[in-house]
């Protein structure tokens, strides 16, 4: 522990990636393992169909990687749903010791990195990492029914229906096993700087994100310009730009290197998604779908990888808090370099 | 790793513990700092006594064990409510490294787990775990509005109006700052037997304490009389005779030592309370005010403490699904052994 920065060993060796159809039909579609047209996965509620693709997202991934369920020593999952039921119920059918998390969307980033830790202790040989969203499911917990048709704002996002399982192992790999390294992790603080619109997430947890990768690049000794990509889970066109600003405001010009899951998932032009993709789901299914696979050929040769989260309730928004946000942070690198 | 154990080498130098006012009125009252008589705590919503309760118990364990903010380097946490609120807004005002947790009742172990296996592998030196419950949050939100007045059944629970906060070191250290070392742990598998009585928690749990302790008694070549203590978080009176039960019918007869936080914190003659108390906040608070002290003068030598959790929500519940449930395993032992 140097400054925050948490040292880590471990390696992504597989990932399993599972979208609805309208994560299919953009940009990216054609990079995740399944997809189901009516996002249903048929199951009888969205909250069943969520907990159907934690299922099939970790399944893939062992299967990818070629471990059974009994060689996983431990694994970690969490994931929107109140009492992160889309974890408990998907991943009930594997015995499995299980550490349940709730990082808002930060999930996918906080999974990856205790389970990088617990590789890296040596408290594990073999973890794993799964979470998910549901759009619909989403929608009608912490919005309005999808039905009742409210009318979105220009900031608001689209609730991505996904969900990504990774399988992490200790090193060394042969490179061929290995998707990515990883590195290096810096857990989030959680900040509250006075959002309370919940059609806005992009700008409460934009200074989250600047909190992390400010501390990050202070103690790691390095710059935007060491690293191919600079990536954020789901902070959209809105919360992306603030980032920016928020970066360029402390000589840390990252414009080159940015890139948000959120906006990489759908399509400005062809998807009405107004600010871009968002929930636990987003930054799992582009990372484990489009982001390892560029890691493990060299296309991407070192990358910070931050997944965020806005950890209100819709309770906590009646009762007039504003929305805190958190960041957690991965380096990645590829296996080849 | 060793057929699940986790060893772990992390002290518990201090905790802090908050209560409500039949929590005081227990036979345990006298063992914890802070009560309120109204489980108000100076606020206006139960939600946000509840995060203030965590402020509180977190910034007690802080104290005592005389390290600033800025000494502890990870906080982990979590609570009942949906969406954690509990944790985010009741420690955002602490600036440190944040990992949200969703464990249900199982969070206190789960926490102090993590914790601990952080500082073992040299990711942290110190760091932290604070969780909660309340009464009157949880009944509105998992149950009916208090005012309803809904008949309980004997197996119901009472959940504890509660906050407890950890603060973990590295050793060495002397043995006056050290209340208890953590040797090892053992996460839980999540598990499901059919049981879906919303109000027979401690059934729905029993199983899960059941496959963690046979598994680390096997793994650790030990027998229940190794052990002073073996206590379960928030089984009560009817789970916890259901685990007795389970575990003699395995050969492992565990009722000499065993006892329950959820037995513990409240009279079962002259407080109302069914089958015993239970929530996060159990665990904690019995753990922080009885158990630990206990260990700190050796008058408990070696123990198993084992926080569980149901995994459900009121949504899943409502959509006919039963309970899964988790439980994970400490061994703490005095430092004056």
């Amino acid at each position: 522990m140097s400054q925050g920065i948490i040292q880590l060993n471990a390696a992504v060796c597989a990932a399993g990636t599972v979208v609805g159809g309208m994560e299919h039909a953009g940009p990216l579609g054609h990079c995740f393992d399944y997809y189901n047209d009516k996002d249903r996965f048929g199951q009888d509620t969205w909250e069943k169909a969520e907990s159907e693709m934690q299922r099939m997202a970790f399944a893939t991934a062992m299967g990818k990687a070629g471990v059974a369920v009994s060689d996983v020593d431990l694994l970690f999952a969490g994931d929107l749903l109140n009492q992160c039921v889309g974890s408990s119920y998907g991943l009930l059918s594997y015995d499995v010791p299980y550490f349940g998390l709730y990082g808002a969307c930060s999930t996918c980033a906080e999974g990856l990195l205790l389970a990088s830790a617990m590789i890296t202790g040596g408290h594990a040989e073999i973890a794993a990492a799964v979470t998910s969203s549901h759009n619909a499911a989403a929608e009608r917990q912490f919005r309005t029914p999808v039905e009742y048709g409210g009318q979105r704002p220009p900031t608001g996002q689209w609730t991505v229906t996904g969900a990504g399982g990774f399988v992490l192992k200790a090193p060394p790999l042969a490179n061929e096993q290995a998707m990515a390294r990883v590195t290096a992790g810096m857990a989030g603080i959680v900040l509250d700087r006075g959002v309370n619109d919940a059609n806005n997430m992009g700008a409460a947890m934009a200074p989250a994100v600047e909190s992390t990768l400010t501390r990050y690049f202070s103690a790691s000794h390095t710059t935007p310009a060491d690293y191919d990509l600079i990536v954020t889970g789901d902070l959209g066109w809105e919360g992306g730009r603030i980032l920016c600003d928020l970066m360029s405001a402390k000589a840390l010009d990252i414009s080159t290197q940015y890139n948000d899951c959120g906006r990489m998932i759908f399509s400005r032009n062809t998807q009405d998604t107004h600010s871009g993709g968002s929930g636990c789901g987003c930054a799992a299914v582009v990372l484990g779908g489009y982001l390892l696979p560029a890691l493990a050929v060299g296309k991407i040769r070192r990358m910070l990888f931050m997944a965020t989260g806005a950890m209100m309730s819709p309770d906590s928004i009646k009762q007039g808090e504003s929305i805190p946000a958190v960041a957690h942070l991965l380096e990645l690198r590829s296996p080849k370099c």
